[in-house]
């Protein structure tokens, strides 16, 4: 977990791992990895294809890439490689460079994939990784969601055997409109099977299967299932010929390892490049981290949010050096990875060995396999990306948060990936600043009998007319000063009989300095009518605060340990 | 004030104080008239200057934008017009779009007036008055300071006759290192006698004469010292033909009042021009709210926010459509105005009657003044916008507030006064998330023999090993929740006889759903290790938002009314 040694040096992940390496570890993570490498290899063939690019750099982003996050990584179990959402997220910014400088789509991807890794081991060693804070979970959960329908619907390319380019949902309905009646039937055919057996071989294969055999034999049947598909598609097209029928084909795959090729790094380059690649970077990371934390905390193992931008980070560099493009953490994968028994990233260093092994040796048989098989995986595959649990409860728990779910999710599916996340964070800024601005506020008084006090609307308390008590639950800030003077404006109206007014700040956290003037011009304003104004419950940081600038002096009252002093006190003399 | 009538039709403002007004008032109202419109003639050339625009349209931007504003607006006493910043934002935002689109500059600055006047028109109606509330003090407080600075260095170009045409200090800098051996002697003189009279006649002079007369007949007679420069400055240019020695004067000014013109209005121009007229409208309105606010208190009358947006509105679309530029409330003229005696706004539509006046009767005289001495004005006048007590009340109680206000300070200085705000808001928003991502927590006991529970760093409490009690001081949501887990961590690793946390929610406001989820899996966390979750203290508002998903249900522990019901319970096992 590299912890700081006594000199101040961070200790190398893998070091700290190693140290109790043993056979029995070996073991485990040689079996794990053998299930994740014939996973990874179907599924970096497709998300390399979602990058637009060719299949090979699927392989390369699968081999280096978890050498590099097995070095630096603090996850035992995370599976890095090409995932659906940053393959995407990496197309559409590699498209949009293309366009505007004509340099090859590999080139860009590369480059890509390079700013965003240093970006993020900058990030890790600079420690910055709560800035992924900033990503609430409904924003989130939009994302995922919009971004794992235009995955699917992008993939209709594939599976109908059609054109597609679109970036968006009006984009792409367009173009099915159009293209759809030049489907290709075998394709169709190829695509539509393989999504329908993908899909009975999920649950209710399992369900079925569990008749006959133990739970963990039908699960882990059904987790071959996409492998079978691929097998079976390589085997119908080698024999009948179909890709001489128009049923579209990986091809040519070169039988070689990645190679260390160095991207392109113009300044202009990399400042095009450099938003989608801050994107990538957060995006990546929170996916990986989530997954990583759910994994860990099963086993009640840690993870090191800034040793994990350091892992990533080298995982994009080494991917960006050897043909790769953009990668991150896998959740299926990593699930995978985790019920086969990986113990260490060792796993990783396996599954890089399977998938390099593929690469020289599996080639001209992964060339026959067709791309409806591979639409149809990623379709299925992002279908799950999908939560309605999630939204339903988002909408049942706060209608905010809802809201800045639908912006996301709408900017996303009509605009795009980026301008969705943009959206999606200014909205829950935003409504935060929107909530804040008009703070719950209530007038409240002793509980017969006990200290404490409590809502006048709520509760049976008891109330003296020249005592009013105010509890305001928010901290004072800019954004609600004027709307907490409208408040008290209105409490001094229906109030006439009103002396003192005392303000409860136990909600109150932090006061800044645009409200403290506020409140030095209230305090004079409610001098002039003859009110004094008193405060109590103040939290020992706000009260550090304000001895600074002597406000007690100032205030016209008192400023109150607790809320039963100050009502023992103001309320003796009526 | 233009309360809602029973029709719901909202009255005009303008019908209410007429009602009512009397003979005295109306005598009130011209005396001020008089005193201000005098104060009003040099001062609007000046910003007329300050913009970039020919001097008659400092006196056309006087006129009918006050009578648009005495029909809108809720404030008695502001008096609208030029006013220094908005004079140089205009002029920074119509040199740029001249420079890319060509356009004359007077057109530019109607159509950029009349754009600014429609988007705080409409924000009135949709009663958004609110939006002015994302400015806090010491941006506002930073950008005033930087903004002054700069307008008085561009002054320069004026009181030493030379080129300046930077819109930001290293600009400014620069080209006053090249120009300033190229000044021109006359003008330097007129311009420093200027400012050094200025200078005096504010405290100095109003001492002295105090020896001699009342202090109110003192105050009165500094208050006329820049018209007596500006007479004696004709004076002296006309007798000695200084402008034929090259003292720069204003020139020939059409002896006519405004036509009505309406400005270019192209769909590019607008949106070009947009982002600029939301800063105009924004600063503009904020500039003249905190006047009007101020001095409606002092007589204990009441300001409309969204009127006020009404009345600024009509009076920028009034300066638009009548060859003006961009007009909000003047803090200085308001003042004088309010001092004066003006009761309503009546007081502004005999003000705009005197600059009428002038404009058709003084104009050959006002056509030697010069240049230097309108310069040495503003150069007096915005220095007076600088606050160096706000300055250091800010950096003595708040340093991230003095962070956001050098932000502010130096982008507007560095870069130019849009960047600074834009600037600005991001840093003030960056540094509340920044603040509440890393909230105050205090382990709490209770004070002997109350009721309290207080900090035990801080007080003398009573402690249980089994029960720890947090209290965590700040909302809960997406930004604080991964810091709040690891601090739990820590508690969990250094109270291991924990057996029960209770949390005590005083401070706790709000808890969005990211932050829900987060507690719910700590829930779940803590009973794997045999810990009970309580909660207390929790607030209404939070309680009734829990209830909606069966929190209550869901958690290990008891949701208690109060932490004594709590500790009560909790500890009577022990």
């Amino acid at each position: 977990m590299g912890k700081a040694s006594r000199f101040g040096v961070t200790q190398l992940p893998a070091l700290i791992w190693l140290k109790n390496y043993d056979l029995s570890s070996l073991r485990a993570d040689m079996m794990a990895a053998v299930i994740v490498s014939i996973m990874l290899i179907p599924q970096s063939l497709a998300y390399a294809m979602l990058a637009g690019l060719p299949a090979e750099t699927g392989l390369y982003a699968s081999i280096f890439p978890l050498l590099a996050y097995a070095l630096f990584g603090t996850s035992r179990t995370l599976s890095v490689g090409p995932v659906a959402v940053v393959s995407l997220l990496s197309a559409n910014a590699v498209g949009l460079a293309h366009m505007s400088s004509g340099i090859d789509v590999l080139i860009l991807s590369m480059t890509l994939a390079l700013v965003s890794g240093t970006l993020m081991f900058i990030m890790g060693l600079f420690r910055l990784g709560f800035i992924a804070n900033l990503l609430s979970r409904p924003v989130i959960t939009g994302f995922i969601t919009a971004a794992g329908i235009l995955i699917a619907l992008s993939q209709l390319k594939h599976i109908l055997g059609i054109p597609l380019a679109g970036h968006n949902l009006p984009e792409l309905v367009v173009e099915l409109a159009q293209y759809s009646p030049n489907s290709h039937f075998l394709t169709v055919v190829t695509g539509v099977v393989t999504i329908v057996f993908l899909w009975l071989s999920r649950a209710p294969l399992t369900i079925f299967l569990c008749r006959f055999m133990s739970k963990s034999a039908a699960s882990g049947f059904t987790k071959v299932a996409p492998v079978g598909a691929v097998i079976l598609s390589i085997l119908l097209v080698s024999t009948f010929d179909l890709d001489h029928l128009g049923v579209e084909v990986v091809g040519h795959i070169p039988a070689k390892l990645p190679s260390f090729t160095w991207p392109e790094l113009s300044i202009l380059l990399v400042t095009t490049l450099m938003p989608s690649a801050l994107m990538i970077s957060l995006i990546g990371y929170v996916e990986s981290m989530s997954v990583a934390q759910t994994l860990a905390s099963k086993r009640r193992q840690q993870i090191n949010p800034n040793h994990e931008l350091l892992g990533l980070g080298a995982a994009n560099v080494a991917s960006a050096v050897s043909g790769g493009f953009a990668v991150t953490g896998g959740f299926s994968r990593s699930v995978v990875n985790f019920d086969a028994g990986a113990r260490s990233p060792m796993a990783g260093v396996f599954t890089a060995l399977g998938v390099a092994l593929a690469s020289l040796y599996l080639t001209p048989y992964l060339a026959f396999l067709p791309k409806a098989v591979l639409g149809a995986t990623i379709f299925v595959a992002v279908l799950t990306l999908i939560e309605p649990h999630e939204i339903t409860f988002t909408w049942k728990y706060s209608k905010h948060d809802f809201a800045a779910m639908m912006v996301t999710l709408c900017t996303v599916l009509l605009v795009g990936v980026e301008a969705g996340v943009i959206a999606g964070v200014t909205a829950t800024i935003s409504l935060i600043l929107w909530r804040t601005s008009r703070p719950h506020t209530a007038i409240v008084g002793p509980v017969e009998g006990g200290e404490q006090f409590r809502n006048i609307d709520r509760h049976l308390v008891k109330q003296v007319n020249q005592v009013l008590v105010l509890r305001i639950d928010e901290s004072l800030f800019f954004g609600n000063l004027r709307y907490l003077d409208n408040r008290i404006n209105g409490l001094l109206a229906s109030h006439p009989a009103m002396e003192h007014l005392v303000l409860v700040a136990s909600g109150i956290n932090h006061i800044d300095s645009s409200a403290l003037q506020s409140l030095l011009e209230l305090n004079t304003r409610l001098d002039d009518k003859g009110i004094k104004m008193h405060f109590s419950d103040v939290k020992g940081p706000v009260l550090d605060r304000l001895h600074r600038i002597n406000f007690a002096d100032e205030l016209t009252g008192t400023v109150y340990l607790s809320q039963h002093q100050a009502w023992q006190d103001l309320t003796q003399l009526y």
